[in-house]
């Protein structure tokens, strides 16, 4: 299924889902391997494999005229990285409430106004959904909650520095460049972007 | 490590290596999973996991003016997509030797004329990268070879109608859609990418 809300709000194609007949052939910490016997073009069958795992929320926090971005490490990760606030769904969590959850573990930030950005499917061999969500005037609540795997600085940049972002080989949310690019490149959808994160409504 | 080409050569940063005392928990068709104990920045320590499979090389095709693509169906899709010729190496291929193999099998073309356009390395979970080269001048050899999970047919677009892919949902490379953006956008980078395909040299 195909819906385009171009250019600002997006939802991309889904890949193939795995089919219900699929059998569950291993279950790890993230990501959960599915086989089946599928039957191709000439009648001969194959085993095919695809994976899944939780979908992501992430979120573009608004606090008045600037964006908040991350400055993360991980202990597996030798260097720090530039990213959103964000993380996993838990079991039966819903995107948005995943969303308000990581925004304010790691950065003591909370939001009344929502918007559903982007809404990417992955289309390789992998059930997974990135949902990206606008927190629109975000308010400092309370210290952040981190756990024992993150270690997060947070930053505030202007409209433009989040787009040139774009360039930037350490911002880890590559799934945001394509809309970047348009933004920096289309001065309509710029405005549009601009308005979408601040503009009074 | 970090070495940018920009813009129309990139190598992207690699993700997490995995570390050497890792173990394999599960080996499927497509992806392994490796697990291991991570020591977390309070002392803790929790299971990591990541996922490993065969790099991809993937060609962009120039045929006099045009550049081929394919309209491609799989068995488990259904609905047909655009794509680039391309697949997984095969254990202990070199992804040059793949991109050639696979241009020759799913089009019938071949070159002598090859370029490395980009490199893009995961920076998710999972240890993997997409070779893509460009294959200039191409010449038809012979009628395609597929296996019997695909049925590919090829057509030419032109230039402005390849960067145009960026806009089409049913393209399957979106990796590639920054780049098209970039050349859309940027008259120099426009170009210099228009140079890499057909430029004498």
């Amino acid at each position: 299924m195909t819906k385009k809300v171009f250019p600002m709000r997006t939802i991309s194609p889904e890949g193939a889902p795995i089919p219900s007949h699929a059998k569950l052939a291993f279950k790890g910490k993230v990501f959960e391997v599915w086989q089946w016997e599928q039957k191709l073009f000439d009648g001969s069958v194959e085993t095919f494999e695809q994976l899944k795992r939780q979908n992501t929320a992430q979120v573009i926090p608004v606090v008045g005229d600037n964006i908040l971005i991350q400055l993360e490490s991980q202990p597996n990760v030798s260097q720090s990285f530039l990213s959103l606030p964000g993380g996993r769904c838990l079991p039966d969590e819903k995107s948005l409430d995943a969303a308000k959850r990581e925004l304010l573990e790691e950065t003591g930030y909370t939001s009344n106004d929502w918007i559903l950005c982007k809404e990417q499917n992955s289309i390789g061999r992998i059930d997974w959904t990135v949902y990206t969500y606008i927190a629109r005037n975000c308010i400092f609540q309370k210290p952040q909650q981190l756990d024992s795997g993150e270690k997060i600085n947070t930053r505030l940049v202007t409209f433009d520095e989040f787009l040139m972002l774009s360039e930037d080989q350490s911002f880890y949310e590559r799934e945001l460049i394509p809309m970047l690019l348009y933004a920096r490149f289309d001065q309509k959808i710029k405005d549009e972007f601009r308005n979408l994160l601040f503009k009074k409504r």
